[in-house]
């Protein structure tokens, strides 16, 4: 066996950053080392630093480490980004430029165009912009990316249906709390209600999706060129964001030549046996009603997307429902799965 | 004052039928005096033939009402029609055979081609088809339906939208629990989840909402010939329907063409001022994140539908969320706002 | 009908205050003419300070009106604070001392030896203390206090029991988000789960109970010597604090006599029809499985407390449980019945 | 390794039948073969009996079993029975007059003379009364049960006091809704809400903890002489219950004696190594709002108790509160760990 890979996490104390500790524990190839959060933290034990609002309580192999600041520095190569919006763009800048490997779950950089927005199952070539972004940018390191966690949920929901030729696609999401961070957002708010507004989720859905589904073009992403309108909504459920889709198609797909690209699709972290890779990316479900967030959610460790309810919609061609874990495949099952794709492709060596 | 006129209910003690219970309390122009349910119950005290599922207790006006058979007998002519579709249908048209006005929230005459299916606001003149009714079906009485809880939603959001020619509607719902009826949906399926699948839900939505917009036709409705396009999810939220809705028009409104379409929104119970018209039946709310149902359901004692969020859709024209208060002004709110605009139509003379 | 008396609110923007705003609307007594926050918010229109959190939106007798500085200046005679624990001891004071009724719902002042802690039911008479407070302080103005949410709620379960010499008192509480403000608790800790812990709650309802329940001593109250053990549990409900408890007696009480105590048990505010006063403040539900918060917490304007399951328990003597509305009649209301007394006692002349 | 030893499942189709069959997956003792049911389940295979209720989809290793009517016959020899009440007693007497052994969930043998009410950690002895049983009834089988779900959690709370002399028990519950089964509660009653009642739950917690504390006395248990108080509430939280407890002791231990005792505890399950003990039975947990239901619940397989907030009681000696798994610990694991047990003591021999 290999040793390991030292890997680490800027914004480690918040809730994402508590998503990647856990989801790390464990991995066969990333040996977490390195915890970095703001000032106010570092230099405290992790778990004096940050109250644990995961299940259960701080895993022992993190709980007393030191958490450092938020610089380059003593940091491993590998460092995934947790970090807030509002201050990630510098910091994860700042260890691009001194040669770190940023994996990245915010959505500062997302939309360069010199930035890959991975789903390896659907764009594992867009890697090839890191040589791009490496000569414009002067960097040693690179900086990449995962989408927002309802992108994520829609895209391997389409991804199947690529080859149809996705002409227009409308999304209403309910999702779930987690998305949301530590507090996010009030029980006063959402017990027993619905909030039919998230801040940005919409524009951010209707773009990167058209990003992802796109194809590299020498020194950018020529996106898809497919129209995209997204409702998104808050639901009182833990984990899960559920998408109802529906979608027109150039080519005119039958059920049956939907079905078989569903129940055939697989990709490079399949090929190459990712270490987080679910065995098969998209789960297509056969019951009425299903998938269902707090039934499902939790299979496949979190890193399939669910698929169900295939039927013709009056309006466009076709309308399905996708699930996904929003705070794994959403976010820090995402950016590991990224980074085992990178490993893999040779770019962390 | 006039003397108010009696009415009664078959299927009083479910659910739906307590809903009418509660909400002819007080009525000004109604007197509940008879109460019609199974085999079971007749001949019981209402407060022991029906446990009392909504808030409070069984209201004193009517808890010792002795249960009766649903047969016509001595029913009043004005009856509301709580009955569970699995036996709706004949006793529904007994009653009106025997000369009964049936007001009715089964679904099971809404489609039928003499049968109005009714929201007063929008298709009053539907009403017109109740000569055709009786002269097809030989009665005296008659059966007029409200829609769907779900439908109702909608078709309130699109009223005011109807000038600018609707071609083609999509709509996810997420609906209120109490949508299902008692027991209606177990706990461990809805708790901190979603169920993305309601029985007949969606095609009810598609076909209803063409009726409502429809046009009177002689001896049937036209309906609207617009293609709608309906996802239908069940949510952990008590009362309160809301649906993301997008709209392709004809006639290409602005935004301004719109806001001032519901804003100035209006019909025949506002103008006729019947008792449970609310001023306003659509109500636009300018807050980013509203109407939502906790917040939002109980206003204008549940009879009026919010709308809110207008904004361009990428896909079809415009989009929008609509909510509305399911057990009332999709449900016994409904009825009775139909027979109070039946009675201004001299129905009940 | 006599011109209503001037009234302000402390601490207006936040939670609490809404809901004073919400409770004073349409009072026949006191017009809200005044409201005070913090710096931030004075100068600014209510509606544009405060995001209105409770149902609805911002009513618009307020919604206009000029948040003015937490300073007694042009405030009217009669306020209700609403403040923060962290501010409210000074400024309270503040306004006391320039001559200002205020009757206040923070904790600050409760247990303090000359400041009245009222459930005006149960307690009337310790209004007897406020010359001794005037007298002490050197105020023209005074401060009243009403309990902390849970303690109304077991207080007034336990009220009409008082007679037969209650000397042990174990309490569980399961207790509504409401009772946290806004934000308050975060849904990711709520959701679909419990917290057993809220932050001084436990002593407060064992000290508390004592005074209130205790006796007028002429320059103070004597606690009632009964030993109060409480322990507080967060739950996902909205609105109403529910407890279940047991109690130990001197006097041995058969059922019959606690029924009768419970079903005959009236107050001062009954007996001078204070305009808030529920007809009968503790209501007796026979029903096996009520009271219950969603079902019956909004009944009588959420003034009453109610309360069932009177039994034998094998290990103190009596156990029942009791449900009362904590923004109700465990803040807002309560603060409102304490000035409807304090007018009726003429301590506003 | 050993050949595993085969195991059946009477109940298999209903909710608690799917706990056994989840729990049991990949048991590294014991083998599921056999499934039972009621005659309109009989000769299907179990994916079509069963609509599968918890997280993902019915297990592959049962989908296609077929499912058996619940008599004797071909049965292995050791059966869990998961069958409702209503029908438990006579079809598991039936079985252990035919040889079988019965670990039950069912109620109604527990309170029975000569049946081991069992909690392994705590009464392993109690296996003793087996001879007795099968004396008094001339079996050759056996019927073993495990407590309640909300009686474990308290008797695992209370294990390790049990030298300090328990005298009296003051326990409320906050219990999940799975421990209703399916369709148990309904959302209606307990969504946003808590329901102070569930029926028999009381009593049973009463004398159950009695047997179980008690002590072998050749061919009974003697009952311990606590006097022991519930209050039972059913509240919104999927899986876990929670108790608060309070305790009277004879030995009046202080807090470092208590907290020692907590720490120490371990019983025959770890001393035997059996296949599903949790490495330590109880777990304290020093944080001040914990355990939780959602967050702690799952841990340790869901087979330890969790316990914290130790602190003075006003009222009785000592509180804390408890948490356990309901429908593992409090079903179905209980039931295999007495398995467990029983082989590790030969009595499958």
């Amino acid at each position: 066996m290999e040793p390991r890979i030292e890997c680490g996490i800027l914004g480690a104390t918040g809730m994402v950053g508590q998503h990647f500790v856990k989801f790390l524990q464990g991995h066969p190839q990333f040996a977490l080392t390195w915890l970095g959060a703001s000032d106010r933290s570092a230099g405290k034990k992790y778990k004096d630093a940050a109250k644990w609002h995961l299940g259960g309580v701080t895993p022992e192999s993190v709980a007393d480490l030191t958490v450092e600041e938020s610089k380059p520095g003593n940091a491993p190569k590998l460092v995934f980004s947790a970090m807030d919006a509002s201050v990630a763009t510098e910091i994860e800048q700042a260890f691009a430029q001194a040669g770190h490997v940023v994996v990245s779950n915010s959505r500062n950089h997302r939309m360069e165009r010199d930035v890959p927005l991975l789903v390896p199952e659907i764009n594992a070539d867009h890697l090839k912009l890191i040589p791009v972004q490496q000569r414009h940018r002067g960097w040693k390191g690179q900086i990449v990316t995962n989408p927002n966690c309802s992108t994520v949920v829609l895209t391997m929901g389409l991804a199947a249906m690529k080859p149809f030729g996705i002409r227009r696609v409308m999304v209403t999401t309910l999702q779930a709390i987690s998305g949301a961070g530590y507090p996010g957002v009030p029980s006063m708010d959402i017990n027993a209600n619905v909030i039919p507004f998230i801040g940005g989720e919409e524009s951010k859905m209707e773009t990167e999706t058209q990003k992802i589904l796109g194809d590299f073009a020498g020194d950018h992403i020529e996106p898809l060129r497919a129209r995209v309108s997204a409702h998104c909504n808050r639901v009182p459920v833990v984990d899960g964001h559920l998408a109802t889709v529906s979608v027109e198609f150039e080519k005119k797909p039958t059920e049956a030549d939907l079905m078989a690209a569903i129940e055939g699709f697989t990709g490079v972290p399949q090929q190459r046996k990712l270490a987080s890779a679910p065995a098969r990316p998209v789960i297509y479900m056969h019951e009425a009603d299903r998938p269902q967030p707090r039934k499902d959610v939790e299979r496949e460790r979190g890193m399939a997307a669910f698929v169900g309810r295939l039927r013709p919609c009056p309006v466009l061609d076709w309308k399905f429902i996708a699930l996904g874990h929003n705070t794994v495949r959403g976010a820090a099952g995402a950016a590991v799965l990224n980074a085992e794709l990178m490993v893999a492709e040779g770019l962390l060596d």
